[in-house]
């Protein structure tokens, strides 16, 4: 299954689900699949943002010893975005809508997270 | 009902529950309520450091037309953060063990969050 492929079975499956990306920690993506308009907000630039606000975090857990960063969710009233590390250099990133299914994209992206890392 | 009183409110209807704080993006806290410790992890510590974060993520959602962030969760594998602002200055912050109840931790810092502005 292509990389497009997967990002596609996530974006599909979450309701309110408004993108999906592979980004390395640089915050380049390799693959994005969007879906639809998040308004007036730039999925692009907002996860440039996001991969440096979660590099840092990487560092900062380790120095805290507060173990392996799982997940990360950042909510605001425009958009949710939950991330997920795949390897220490690539991530998966999953906007919603505010009023998406916050829930099941934190599963899908969950199950499709060992998918992707199997293919990088 | 005090500060603490709240705090309290937050840590004990949540199963998990290791630490909640009114804390300023200054990284100083106002209060903490600490039941428990959280193995090797300094949490008041990782407080500081999840409150650089957020105010980082707060600029950054300006700057892209994001609106205001009304939540961030940071889930590793020792410990989840649940982190909610209540004004301009000052900040929520739930610790909960990774098996602990992390739906139950939103709902309660979002009830909680109003209670705690209108007394700042």
């Amino acid at each position: 299954m292509s990389f497009i492929d997967q990002l596609q079975a996530v974006v599909s499956q979450v309701d309110g689900a408004l993108a999906c990306s592979i980004m390395g920690f640089d915050g380049i993506a390799v693959e994005t699949h969007q879906v639809a308009h998040a308004g007036d907000l730039d999925l692009g630039t907002a996860c440039v943002e996001f991969a440096s606000i979660l590099t840092q975090l990487k560092a900062a857990a380790e120095q805290l010893r507060a173990g392996t960063v799982s997940e990360v969710s950042i909510n605001t009233d425009k958009v949710t975005a939950v991330m997920r590390p795949v390897s220490s250099e690539y991530f998966l990133v999953l906007a919603l809508r505010p009023d998406g299914n916050f829930g099941k994209g934190r599963y899908a992206l969950r199950i499709a997270a060992p998918k992707v890392r199997a293919e990088l």
